[in-house]
C-alpha cells in the first residue's frame, strides 16, 4: 500500500536535491576542485589545506550556494550532530566543559546541540527521547539526575563524563581520589586538627564516593576525626548557605575547610570571614574544580585543578572512536593539580605549629 | 536529466518513510489517540495534557519507536533547530545567558545548536556559512567580532543580544546607560572624587558606547574628570591584568573604579587589595553584568545587575514571532538594577564625607 502524494511528494525533493548536485558541480569548476573536494570542505571531513578550504568557499560564497544539509542527512543517515547534556552552562565549570567540548567537537567537523538538563530528571528524559530519533551522530553526558532507564536503551554512541550510565558507556573523569587526598593532606600539613569536607551528594554517585573515600583514608592515616556535611545537588543556594552557617554554628573551632566545588568554597570563604574568621590564620579553605572563572573571580581561593580541557579532549576523542566501531577503554582517568592560594598557609612558615606532620 | 539512482535511493527512503507512518498509527492505536496527537507529542506543539503526553511516551517506549526525525524535516523542511552563537559559554554572564536561551527554546520545543566564537572571526563566520544550509530555523546572535558579510545575505529569522548586525535585525539589551548611570553616580554619591571607568572594547561597538557615553556625562555634570581605560575584547589575562596594574601606577590616588564587567572588577579589587588599598574605605569599585555564579563566587562585589533571564525571554520570544512573521520592534531595551555590596561604601556613613553630592 503505496501513499502516491507521499512518493510525489519525495519525487519533488529528489528533482531539488538533483539540482543542488548540479549547483556541487558548478562550485567545484569555479574552485578548479572536484566534486569530492568540495563535499569535504562542506563535511570537513579528511585533510584540507586552508587554500583549498578558502577556495572552495570563496565559490560557494560568488554563487550563493548552500548544501542543503537535510538531503544530505537523508542521503548519508548522519547529522554530524552531538548532543551534550550538562546540568546546567552557568556554572563555570560546565561552562567551561562546553566550550571545549564544543571547540573540539567542531574542529572534527560536528555540530553540537546542548540540552541544560537544570537538575531536572523529567528535562532530561524529554531530550533524550527527542535525540534517539536518529537526530544526534553521538552523545556526551555530564549530568547527575537519576539513572535514566533511556540509557539502558539507547544504541547511539555515547561517553559519559565523570558519571556512570551503562557497564559499556566509557567514562572520562580526572582523578578524584587524588584530589580529595590531595587536598586534605595540604589542609593537614598546614596545621590543621579540625577538618570539615563539604560535598554534594547527587543520584549518579561517581565522584563524590571517591573525594569522600579519599576524605576519610587521609584523616584516618592522621588519626584525625573525619567531619562531613553533604548537600544535595540540586539544594536551594538559600537553604544551602543555612546548611553551611549551621557548620559555624556546630563546629566553631574548625580550622581547615575542604569543600568538594569552588561555589561552596567561595561561599563558605564568605561566610567564615563575615563570622571575623581569619583565612588563612584562622582558618584554611580549599575548593575544587579550577574552572578558570572561577579563578579569576576569586585569585585567593585554594583549589584543585580539574583539567577541563583534557577531559574534553578525551571524550571528543573517545566518542570518535566510539562511533567509528573502534575499541575504547572503559575509563579514563586525568591528573588533578593542586593550586595553592592565600586561602592556605604558607608551608614551612612557622605557623604551622605541627612538625610531625610535616613529614608527609 | 533524471539521476535513475538517487531516485531509486529516494523511493528506498520513501518507502522506509512509509512504514515509520505505520508504526505511528500503532503508536497511536497502543495509546489510545489520534496520530494527530501522537505527532503533535513528538514535536511537543500545540496544547497537550501531561497524561496525554505521558500515555504517547509509554507507547513509543513499548514499541521501541523513535520517530525518524531527519525524514520529519525533509517533510517538513523545518529542523526545530535555533543556533545560538556567543563568545564563550565558560563567561559566566553568556553561560547564564545561553542556559536560560536553551530553556525557553526548550519550552517552545526548540533544540540548540550552540556555538562559542571564542573571538575568533574566521571561526564565527565558517559556523554561519554551515547554518545557512537550512539547518537551524533561527539564529540568536551574542557574538562580537566583526559585522560579518554573512549576515548581510541571511535570509534566516535572527535576533541578536546587545549587538548591531543589521537595522533589520532585531536587538534584546539591557539599558546600558541607565546602568553606566546608576554606577557612576553609585561611586560620586559615596565621595569619589578621582573616578575610573575600565571597559572592553568590541568591533560590534553596541553597548560599549552607552556606557563610556553615560560615564562621561556623569563626570561631566559633576565637573569632574572622565578617566577611561580600554582593552580589547579579545586581550589575553596577562595582558589586561599588565594594563590594570598600570592603572594603578599611573593614578595611585584613585578612589573609584566603575568596571564594565565584573571579571574585570574582581581582578581590579584583587590587585587593588595586594597594593594595601582598603576597599571600600580608600577605593571603592562596583562591576557590571550580576551573573548569579559570579555574585555567587564574589558576593561582596557591588556591580550593575542586568536582568538576563528576561533577556532570553524576550530574545526567544523575538525570534518565534520572526519565525512566525509577525511585526516586531527593532530594539528592546530592559532595565538594570543597582546591587550593593561591600566594595561601596555605605550611604549616609559619616565617612562619605561629602554632604553636597549626596543630595543627588
Amino acid at each position: 500500500m503505496i501513499n502516491h502524494v507521499i512518493i510525489k511528494k519525495i519525487l519533488h525533493k529528489g528533482r531539488n536535491l538533483i539540482m543542488k548536485k548540479l549547483k556541487l558541480e558548478d562550485v567545484a569548476a569555479l574552485a578548479g576542485v572536484s566534486k569530492t573536494t568540495v563535499s569535504r570542505v562542506i563535511n570537513r571531513r579528511g585533510s584540507l589545506s586552508q587554500k583549498t578550504i578558502d577556495k572552495v568557499e570563496a565559490a560557494m560564497a560568488q554563487l550563493n550556494y548552500h548544501p542543503n544539509v537535510i538531503a544530505q542527512q537523508l542521503h548519508t543517515q548522519r547529522t554530524n550532530l552531538i548532543g551534550i547534556l550538562v546540568p546546567s552552562v552557568a556554572n563555570p565549570f560546565f561552562g567551561e566543559l562546553t566550550m571545549y567540548l564544543e571547540d573540539a567537537l567542531f574542529q572534527r567537523g560536528y555540530k553540537v546541540l546542548i540540552s541544560d538538563a537544570l537538575n531536572q530528571t523529567a528535562k532530561e528524559e524529554r531530550y533524550l527521547s527527542q535525540l534517539m530519533g536518529h537526530q544526534v551522530d553521538g552523545l556526551i553526558i555530564a549530568t547527575h539526575n537519576n539513572k535514566l532507564e533511556e540509557y539502558q536503551h539507547a544504541n547511539l554512541p555515547i561517553v559519559a563524563i565523570d558519571r556512570f550510565l551503562r557497564a559499556d558507556i566509557p567514562v572520562v573523569a580526572s582523578d578524584n581520589y587524588a584530589g580529595a587526598k590531595l587536598a586534605t593532606e595540604a589542609l593537614i600539613q598546614r596545621g590543621c586538627q579540625h577538618i570539615i569536607h563539604t560535598y554534594t551528594t547527587n543520584p549518579s554517585n561517581w565522584h563524590d564516593n571517591q573525594r569522600e573515600k579519599a576524605f576519610q583514608a587521609v584523616m584516618a592515616d592522621h588519626h584525625l576525626p573525619a567531619i562531613t556535611y553533604t548537600t544535595a545537588f540540586d539544594c536551594p543556594p538559600a537553604e544551602r548557605t543555612a546548611r553551611f552557617e549551621r557548620l559555624f554554628d556546630e563546629h566553631p573551632a574548625v580550622d581547615g575547610i575542604f569543600a568538594s566545588n569552588d561555589l561552596d568554597a567561595a561561599r563558605l570563604l564568605s561566610l567564615a570571614r563575615a563570622r571575623g574568621y581569619r583565612v588563612p590564620a584562622d582558618l584554611q579553605i580549599i575548593g575544587y574544580d579550577g574552572a578558570q572563572a572561577t579563578q579569576e573571580l576569586v585569585p585567593e581561593l585554594a583549589t584543585i585543578i580539574q583539567p577541563i580541557e583534557q577531559m574534553a579532549t578525551y571524550a571528543v576523542k573517545l566518542l570518535a572512536d566510539r562511533m567509528a566501531g573502534e575499541f575504547t577503554p572503559t575509563s579514563t582517568v586525568l591528573p588533578v593539580n593542586l593550586k595553592t592560594g592565600q586561602t592556605l598557609k604558607t608551608l614551612g612558615s612557622s605557623s604551622t605549629g605541627t612538625d610531625e606532620l610535616l613529614e608527609e
